[in-house]
């Protein structure tokens, strides 16, 4: 049995799998907020997880952690992880000793692309597109990520599809986040609610023209996600996750559109036949949880263990 | 001793590499138009390859051809190669008995990306980005191709990075191909001229305004190229190379340019360093003749024949 876990900005998703993948428990936690409360709700993860099983903690193998930042491959160091109150800790080191097990850690949508490609099955190139409140993907060939030369694999969100388009947080124009990440999208929609991406949509329905202008723009970076990823590492499948597809059909009807109109405008893009390889994983989906297990799993087995 | 071809609209480019890369030989012939003419002018070039080297044709332990146009993985099947005259052709059942050699055929910038590679001699995640009269780029992992899933890894040329944009031929506006590729320019110039590109460059330099647009343009699409293969694969090292090379250091100031913009705007993409990830190839180095021997020779190693 391992255990991964999901640690998001306010809450932390834990899963514990078999040996054949197969999801035995989840819980759900408020995410605490500095090192210590972030130490704290991964030691109370697990040992929730395990409490849900009837097992002690010493019978998971391997815990994985995905979590927000760049993660140096094969460290378990958090750096700069400011939605958490994080500016630099060993998760490892930090947990290790009152967990008494290995401890493997991974950027979350790099996790969550490990968790897409086993729920999947898919074999060959599959990319996993994560919108959130940002945008990226993570690549995985033949069961294992793409590490890429410095960590920047899949960062798809800043590619610029407009040099006139929105500003974008990372100072250029027109990035694939600034269209279609939920943060940007909150900002520039500017109106109180507490799910503004649902707002945006449903104004958009009632015919707001603004909000048209937002909800296609979500659609048109989101599109244009896709085809990058798969015009350069041509993805056989392309997974759509994160807190958008709680929009589900709502959302695949505008990057439907939108992959539509470029099949369209182009026999070459027909060809690439994108809407089939398009999936959306279902909304609340525990993939990064799932994909951290596996990413403990990994290290265990390659024995590049961290034991804290 | 291993020959290669790289078959262009117009010449063809060989070279004979011995067992340590090196280049021993290396002939250029106008390529023939069909598929007759384009069946001797592989037998012939290979011919005078083996004469340079004092050697006979049998000598050879592989022939690899680089060609335009997308080859099946493990074909030697070309189709559709409108630019000469060939409609489909099994390259290696047409020349194999004439030649008495295994024959292995490849499209030709996935050739060059290859032999780009073992020019630059990179490790790791290497994109090879083709600027001629289209646009497309090869992506090298450890000295083997990117396959993908479906052979359209590397086709950034078709990335849209300006919907408002030029009509690229195929369909879609503002595909780097139709700021960047020599087609398009020559097409967008529209003023008689044997080099369009050159003259565009140079009528820049003269002042005129719509030339300065569209090498300003050209630098927008090859920095968007570039910026695309490191969002995506994280490419340690792109090769520039194609038809534009020719213009040596005034490309590579209108490229700087370009990037420099984008690190201005972007810390991000500051941190990516993308300046230090280009390198320009000497203009009419055989990248492509070099890639298809090593094409060949891979054949040959795997046990793959195709004999004809």
């Amino acid at each position: 049995m391992r255990a991964g876990l999901d640690i998001g900005g306010t809450k932390t998703d834990a899963v514990a799998i078999d040996g054949a993948g197969t999801v035995r428990a989840r819980v759900r936690l408020a995410t605490g907020w500095g090192s210590d409360a972030v130490v704290r709700t991964v030691v109370d993860a697990v040992s929730a997880l395990a409490a849900e099983l009837g097992l002690p903690v010493a019978a998971f193998a391997s815990v994985g952690i995905g979590i927000p930042g760049r993660i140096e491959p094969g460290s378990t160091r958090v750096r700069h992880a400011v939605n958490l109150g994080i500016d630099e800790l060993d998760l490892a080191a930090a947990v290790g000793p009152e967990l008494g097990l290995p401890v493997a850690v991974q950027n979350d949508v790099k996790a969550a692309a490990l968790g897409a490609a086993a729920l999947v099955g898919a074999t060959g190139t599959l990319a996993y597109l994560n919108v959130g409140t940002g945008v990226a993907a993570g690549i995985v060939v033949d069961g294992r990520l793409w590490a890429g030369a410095s960590g920047t694999a899949g960062e798809v969100g800043h590619l610029s599809i407009d040099a006139d388009g929105p500003l974008c947080t990372c100072g250029q124009h027109g990035c694939v986040e600034a269209f279609s990440g939920g943060g940007a999208v909150a900002r520039r929609w500017d109106r109180p609610g507490e799910l503004p991406i649902r707002d945006v949509f449903d104004a958009a329905d009632a015919g707001d023209a603004f909000a048209i202008e937002l909800r296609d723009g979500i659609g048109y970076g989101v599109s244009a996600a896709i085809r990058a990823l798969v015009l350069t590492v041509d993805a056989g499948t392309v997974v759509l996750g994160g807190g958008i597809t709680m929009l589900g059909d709502r959302l695949m009807a505008v990057v439907g559109a939108e992959l539509e109109r470029s099949a369209d405008a182009s026999p070459f893009i027909r060809s690439l036949r994108l809407d089939q390889r398009v999936r959306v994983l279902p909304a609340g989906s525990p993939v990064a949880a799932i994909g951290a297990a596996l990413v403990g799993a990994d290290r265990d087995t390659e024995e590049v263990l961290a034991h804290g």
